[in-house]
């Protein structure tokens, strides 16, 4: 566990002095004309809203010219603001360089790993590494927050935007630069970076560190541990260049609280978010659907693994949508009731803030069919209701404001490094995907009416009683140590395919797999068994294996095969084990069985660590509950999956939101959300 | 309409001389040795070859450097062909520049989105907007024109070829020069720019014109503005080069008429060829068939389309194919009878002229396995004999040269920037085919038996009693006026979704879609509803729609309901709409229903416009009419479009080709053309 | 036939002083710490390694800068290897430049088509032309062989590793340099590559050498001819680089042969190893499984294959895989038998050496999930007891060594040219599969029992009774000539769609397909008849044309028409013909028929050609028998293709591997094989 600062959320004091969750979008003023910017805040009060992210794309706006500053226009923007009743997070506004920047400066420009460079024309053209670019980007932060400090309207810093999101991978002369110096410090010598890449093999072996390059384009697969480290790097540099930011805030402003917002969400994996969390004073998140079949399974994932990185503390959702964006193969439009409830699961895992991309949805430019709190058809739309329905219901959820995570007896256990280095090609395959595996694990115990956290392995482990660990890929020692530890301490922890199979430094732990684990769950594993695309092999369970198979080898005495191969090469070979271990059990999974197969081989693992569901049997599936708790209170967020009315018996408290209870419990309609209060016991 | 001046057709006269229509090929005997030239000529006089198209790629062979020039050979060549009664349509022969040009001046390659280089080795290597280019090229064309000026065989100058084929995008310094000249004289000021373009969104504000580039490789979507002003600009920039040439050509040779080849055709979007046509004497188009099953429909279209350009004058086929070309991933043989089919289909539609690539097929280089008058089989084979009888065909045709379209009471309209603009990205869906959803018109109207000419927006379109324009994006306000003026008038409108919606700068007409015609069709929307690849929705007349739906409100009173979902998310909500508006009518079709379900819905639409097919009923779907009307007469073609032989009586006239009339008319076998002539009434 | 030096085969010498097969493996001890060494050569012993390649990818460990050089270890680990009894095939180590090298001299990294620089991070980042590196690798190939020339556990020299694996293809300033001088030395003057490359075609003539340019990315299809050019120049630009460092060695070290890994499997086509063939002492290969429906007739195919380049002569399996490789999508572990069977076909076509890539899996390194003799699990795993079981098996069959191939009375032509130009771009179609072709002719006559050699246009093609060449596009007038003689004399050729249609030059013979073979096969065509992708076309013989048709018309008297197409637009036209000649036939097959076609068309070739099969009736198809001939022995390989046990009934000889003998001969279980050994008659 790290030690983190105390949060420091910038709450929404409601007319009665106490904190509202906040509400609001990123507003963008400077597309409007300025008689729009009045109807603007008088519908931002009909709506509810009490927070806009101010300024993140106006660095053109406000520094037309190196030495030409123009802050009039936004100075009457957080007045108009202030006078709303509104507060403003507002932006450094670095997040995309001006014209003339980029025109006098080509060498803040991206370059591609097979050395083209990346024009601006869009967002985020920017090298993170350019101590060009930081030091112009400083100056205006300094600026901003010189202007600023004392506005009644400033409520946080919004550090850059969506860091990474384009510009996470930079292969120029500049990435090569910052890279040695980041491998200099992690790896110290040489010889310990010749070893832990294994420059051995291939004839790659460095006697300078100049020599050192980031993986541009190769003849054929870069060294997988050079191409790890530069993840690493990549993810440290934008967050150093976070840090830079916030410290000149920290600096002019030491009062005003500092965030910038992740992106847990869908494939974005660049950034290694739980370690960044430690260098801001709350954590804000963006996260927009992606529809399939398991969407909103895949947004309270996100929610959920986004208070695992807060700590459980309160975070704030700075950006989702309103309905549909702009950048997928097909943008579909929520339905009726999505607005809302996607708003507040987000609530339910510890959003304290609801915020949209954005307020006006645009006339111009790349985002104008992103949808907006302020549609193109204007206030008079069904978004727009929506909009103002969302925000009463979020006043009425004032009390949950501060309430955090009430942790939950299960965990799934979610892993940067692991997602990055099992996902690196030359592999067993290349159709492992890390996140579905541990979406699948989520779904499967949302089906079955089962509470889990999403955590990283910064948290503290040893809370829960079932800890699944999908594709624990890279176990350091330490690692190791801590989960045998867990186990014999009666935690149950359960683990899959091509798990701790290597090292920090992607070394093999030799003499069968998984070296790291294998004493801990009794079996060794000589070969691995990936299928191909139209494979499938059936387990005794009624379940179906895909994507990967194990050869195991039960070699502990306490070992019980939990399922067998029926088909396949390993066929009557074991497929599931479990080792019990002091008061605990450590069970291996070795192929991939969905959110389905997982339904099925789930309750015997939740029963084996005696936790059982939360809700009443006819709910559980159907509804996903998510629990919030404040110093006196508890919060249940009841949310309907389905869309379908579910009866809710026999759960009690006091309704904050939703239908009306009926003798004994109530019935949730198709998508809606109850949240009760329960006296804290 | 434009004012263009009066067509400058060149007309090969007949033995008797009256004109004839133009029948021939490109001609390279460059490939060739010099006794192959002389049964060049004789073959060309067996199959009533009259027009010759010479020079295209010569540049190489007529300045083989510098300062070297060898007329010689085409001296010859020129005499031979005069002295065989053959006309020469002159190349300027700029269209590849040779290597010494390249190797000198490398400046002139263009360079793509990404930065690379595009290199010589195959043609067209060369950046529309480089002074260095256009120096050498338009000395040459001086050259050429100051000796063949006063040569009996030339009867046309064909300005360098297929303008645009692979050059029309290129990222080069010089391009982002003459961009930055563009744009100074379409917006004005910098200020008017940034306003067009929307560059108060993700700061892009520019402060300087050299500030601007071209839409480079960027991070993420280029600003769309941009992106639709590179597109106008890019044809722009071609269109100047080809004013250029003629403007030197015009120059020496005032009395020769000037054309350059069209590709009108399946997916070549480029170049803006209604805004093109004005620059030239006479329009020129290449046409090659991609196997699939609407091909034929498309040839219609687009030799339609092409007469449209042309203002309803006769234009010339430059290229098509006498069989297989060489491009497509599987190269089709054309069936026996496609051949002349083909050929006359054009011919239907307003070509006076009947051309291919090429006379001889290459036996070495790039295009060594395209078919061409003379196969590799020699004359001895089904092709050449194909191609003399089609010379029989065209010489019992002469009396159609010079007859113009005659108008039908129907048009498609197709503009170029509705189709640039409509699949930019970032867009509600990336599945919409703007050619696509205007060809499953016009198919289904050739599916009724109606004939429809296809027009841009500079037609007369008050001339129809039904205009059909399918996904008209881009509305500018004088549009939008004039399409309510015309269904005030009487017309008959019918739109489809996403149009209307945005002005010439890409700007979403606000206040609900489709702002533009709103009004006009009396309906608002304020969400679109794209549909994923695998989803479709049912309505209730029977049809079944894909690609897009839209959440209708009508909002006029005079609006009828023609279809109304079934299923989907819109389900009982309307389809596709009518209001009546003075003695016209404004139709709104909000899905992709295809040329099947078009079918189905059309009939409505025409009889409100008291539109009928001029066919006998049996003959309706099978056979294409297209009517071309000189001074004194008319010409039916009737254009069999199965492959059964197919009934058609009670038609009558002169019979130019074709069957043999029977009592009652006649019957036209599969594939095959029937032209008969009627006095003009 | 060339005439190429004897064989000199680095056997090594078993403990009764006879040559033994070799066995063993790419050894790679520096990824290891000193103490695996000692273990290495423990387990080499164990398993009957008796042949090691070391050095391969060593350069930035013997030569750490540019003038220092550490040999040590190398010292040590050949005294190691010599203590052993172990033989080493050393490598020059020149494979893979090491960082000092490429960071000094970033002009030695090769270049794509369009430009971009290939870094390094990999392997194989040099340019094939570059003289700097050039000099650089001399110079340590002469360290190399002046320190271990008397070495006693030097037993070959291994130049490079795999070249071309990955950069075959350069496209930079040197490769155009050397590129211009290759062009010249074959075309002599730039008239006639004019006339070669057909450059009179898209103004391509060049007017000095110095334009002449690599086919970088351009705007359209390059010319053919250079495409074609070029491809010959990259394979002769490294024949020229192996023979540079062979120079070297055999300068040094003249009685050590010299041998360089080819990579004859699947896809690998850039090399043209028949002509490489002559410049080394013994051929090698290194072949990996594919997995799919005919990956082991690919392996025996490839093997064969390998056997014709080395002119039927003994071979070195340089490198295959125990069980899974690293670098496909998904990649299979080997099935139980299959490391054997695997290893053991190869030996049946001619590999007097059986080595594997690598000794021990990497624990680190882009190759770490590639399997290996010792893998991660350690010498107590399955994978290692198959390698020992194989190291006993290949002693058994220690009496093979120095046998060659057995001729057989069929063989299929293998032709580099006629691969290379037969799937250019801008081709009738894209759907042209060349080597699967092939390797279908090969499948049927393996699924009819037949024994065949693949031999090159190099093979004495008089041999053979009945010569099977699939799609030999490319066929100079010499070649012609010798078919024509070839059937002449007796000889049953079979060739098929797309043969003979161009010379060397890639210009096409006129007057009708196929021009080189139209008189020999008394056929002409004047038209190809490609299919789309999912057309296929009916024959008469119960068969099924995919990919391909002609439209044949019989031209000669003594053609017989084996088989019609029923369906297609050729229908009840000639698809398979056959014209007798003198004592022979000419047979050509106009579509693809796939395996299970061929095998029901090939018996009536095969009875004409009086070829029937050696195996037992119920064992064709089943089992697969390759023969190997030494002075006084033939050796019968019967290799069990099924999962199933296969009866052998009345096959006698000795057995030197394989199930005992049973009365009346034995039974093959599923996936083994049998070697006997019978008096050479």
């Amino acid at each position: 566990m790290t030690s983190r600062p105390p949060s420091r959320f910038p709450y929404a004091p409601g007319s009665d002095g106490t904190p509202r969750i906040a509400y609001g979008a990123d507003y963008n003023p400077e597309q409007w004309p300025r008689d729009v910017w009045d109807e603007d805040i008088r519908l931002m009060r009909e709506a509810g809203v009490n927070t806009v992210s101010v300024g993140i794309f106006s660095w053109a706006r406000v520094q037309p010219a190196e030495d030409a500053w123009d802050f009039a226009w936004l100075d009457e923007l957080m007045d108009l603001l202030h006078a709303g009743g509104i507060g403003a997070d507002l932006a450094t506004a670095t997040a995309s360089p001006p014209p003339w920047l980029t025109t006098a400066h080509p060498e803040i420009l991206p370059v591609t790993a097979s050395g083209a460079t990346v024009w601006p024309g869009a967002r985020q053209h920017w090298r993170p590494t350019s101590p060009v670019f930081r030091a112009h980007a400083l100056r205006l932060v300094r600026k901003m927050a010189e202007r600023y400090a004392d506005h009644p309207a400033l409520v946080a810093w919004h550090v850059s935007n969506e860091l990474g999101c384009h510009n996470i991978y930079d292969y120029s002369d500049d990435a090569a630069r910052a890279f040695r110096d980041w491998l200099r410090a992690r790896h110290g010598t040489l010889d310990a970076l010749n070893h832990a890449w294994g420059t051995a093999f291939w004839s790659q072996r460095y006697s300078d560190w100049e020599q050192i390059l980031p993986p541009r384009l190769a003849a054929s697969h870069p060294n997988p541990t050079q191409q790890l480290d530069f993840k690493r790097f990549s993810s440290d540099a934008l967050k150093e260049y976070l840090r830079a930011e916030r410290d000149v805030l920290r600096e002019v402003t030491p009062d005003v609280p500092v965030t910038t917002n992740f992106m847990v969400m869908g494939n974005t994996k660049g950034m290694n978010y739980p370690d960044w969390a430690d260098e801001i004073d709350f954590v804000s998140n963006d996260h927009y659907v992606h529809p399939g079949p398991q969407d909103r399974d895949e947004l309270s994932f996100s929610a959920n693994l986004t208070s695992g990185i807060a700590g459980h503390r309160p975070w704030f959702l700075m950006e989702h949508s309103t309905s549909a964006v702009n950048w997928q193969p097909v943008n579909l439009a929520k339905r009726p009731g999505d607005l809302a409830r996607d708003s507040l699961l987000h609530v339910a895992h510890g959003a304290d803030a609801v915020c949209f991309f954005q307020w006006r949805q645009s006339a111009a430019g790349a985002e104008k069919y992103h949808s907006a709190m302020v549609p193109h058809a204007g206030p008079d739309s069904e978004v727009f209701r929506a909009v103002t329905g969302l925000g009463r219901t979020l006043q009425a959820l004032a009390p949950v404001a501060g309430a955090g995570r009430e942790p939950a007896r299960v965990a799934v256990l979610f892993d940067w490094d692991s997602w990055w280095a099992s996902e690196q090609d030359s592999h067993p395959t290349s159709r492992l995907d890390y996140r579905q595996e541990a979406l699948d694990w989520y779904s499967a115990l949302l089906a079955l009416g089962i509470r889990a956290d999403v955590v990283t392995t910064r948290a503290g482990l040893d809370a829960y009683d079932l800890l699944i660990a999908p594709v624990l890929h890279v176990i350091p020692e330490v690692l190791a140590k801590d989960l045998t530890r867990y186990v014999e301490g009666g935690g149950h922890l359960v683990t899959t395919y091509f798990s701790g199979v290597v090292d920090e430094n992607d070394h093999i732990w030799l003499g069968g797999y998984p070296g790291a684990l294998r004493d801990l769950l009794g079996i060794r594993i000589e070969e691995f068994g990936p299928l191909a695309a139209d494979e499938t092999v059936a387990l005794d369970n009624a379940t179906t294996g895909t994507v990967w198979t194990d050869r195991i080898t039960v070699t502990g005495p306490a070992v019980e095969v939990l399922a067998r191969y029926r088909t396949g090469a390993y066929a009557a070979r074991p497929a599931v084990t479990r080792r019990a271990a002091g008061r605990g059990s450590a069970t291996y999974v070795s192929t991939r069985l969905g959110a389905d197969g997982l339904t099925v081989l789930l309750p015997e693992l939740l029963a084996a660590a005696g936790v059982d569901s939360e809700l009443p049997a006819a709910a559980r599936g159907r509804v996903e509950l998510a629990v919030r708790r404040g110093p006196d209170s508890r919060y249940l967020f009841l949310v309907n999956r389905t869309d379908e009315t579910v009866p809710l018996p026999g759960i009690g408290g006091e309704l904050l939101i939703g239908p009306a209870a009926t003798e004994g419990g109530f019935a949730l309609p198709p998508r809606d959300v109850a949240v009760l209060r329960q006296s804290a016991r």
